[in-house]
């Protein structure tokens, strides 16, 4: 009703009430032949934890996620996808949205004629080589686009040099604010509860406290609404 | 206690009492750096499910499986691994069985050199080329190895040609038997909660009709009781 829709706009609680935010999660599998791909890893926690705080916040949220085990967050529309052109397009079409928020691990790269049968491991033989093609870059895509989100935020994974490779990410790809952070294997973050974060904007770098990921996401959802009130 | 294991034996419904087997699951995972990997496609579920099968017949069972999302199966020792490497490290150990059944999809190729640091995607650059190295057959190591199970099981998964390739890997791996499925993306069995299998073995090709994973992991279980009792 237009009253709940009022009551909502003027709830301090729901700052996102009335706005429509994509996420993506997970990573994307790029297949090879039909029994093989290639991935990226990510269980989707940070991703899936993001769409949950949002919609907490209010905002209505539309959840591109590619494979993974988590279960669907509440009060979320989830698009499941395999690769990062099926990704792109689900993105698209959830588009016009206030809020983009790019999690996702997005295999920068696809085989460039994936096999519709089987390849076979012939004895003695060499093993086949991959012929890799880039992947479509969604964040500069949907950043550079029409209509572009009011707020772009995307995700750099880095294991050397995090904010600079971060900041230079931000500029690059067109985004306005680059959630960065170091998946150095011995962080224990990939796949991890737990997850520590830079928040780099065109006004400098914010660095978070090692967090629970759903805290994370919590705080990242508040500092969004915060940008767009 | 001495009369508790006496009961197991004697009991027609437990007729593994006594016996060991081993299971492999899900897929395996070979790093291309600390973010991407290559994997087979595999949810995990018919092995898990023969695993419980197994153990449901009384056999003490090792499963040593990939990283899947399926939950551990009760009354069963779970051994979690990413690479083929770790997987048969880990088969070995579990060594001696009486049965060994190899239903994980194990990447045939790993890549040669994986990187410690995150492949970096540079603007207008050619895509990484990846050289790939075979992986050690699980299957045929165990076959041919010491101590050798009585009864080693191999899974074929097959997009053409299904049974004349299971039978020939049958001869070739040095395996008692062979399960042979068809992974054609058309069937639908690949993620699915049905199989269609055919067992291979020395007597000749038996077809199975399509049943969900739990009953062609029961009905594989009782074979396999009936041919070691």
């Amino acid at each position: 009703s237009i009253l709940a829709a009022v009551t909502d706009l003027l709830n301090p609680r729901r700052p996102l009430a009335g706005r429509h935010a994509i996420v993506t999660s997970g990573p994307t599998q790029e297949p090879i032949d039909p029994v093989r791909y290639i991935a990226n890893r990510s269980s989707g926690r940070q991703g899936h934890a993001i769409a949950a705080a949002l919609a907490g916040l209010g905002a209505r949220v539309t959840l591109v996620s590619g494979p993974v085990a988590q279960p669907d967050p509440p009060h979320v529309e989830v698009v499941r996808v395999e690769t990062a052109d099926a990704m792109l397009d689900a993105v698209r079409r959830a588009l016009p949205a206030d809020i983009a928020v790019f999690a996702a691990a997005v295999a920068d790269w696809r085989v460039e004629q994936a096999s519709v049968h089987k390849l076979k491991k012939t004895p003695g033989a060499a093993p086949p080589a991959l012929v890799l093609a880039p992947n479509p870059d969604i964040l500069a895509t949907i950043a550079a686009g029409t209509p572009r989100p009011r707020l772009v935020v995307g995700f750099a994974a880095e294991t050397d040099d995090v904010e600079a490779n971060a900041a230079a990410k931000r500029v690059r790809k067109g985004a306005d604010w680059i959630v960065a952070n170091d998946v150095s294997p011995a962080t224990g973050i990939m796949g991890g509860a737990e997850n520590a974060v830079s928040i780099v904007s065109a006004d400098g770098i914010e660095e978070w406290p090692r967090l629970p990921k759903d805290e994370v996401a919590r705080r990242l959802a508040r500092r969004i609404a915060a940008a767009l009130a």
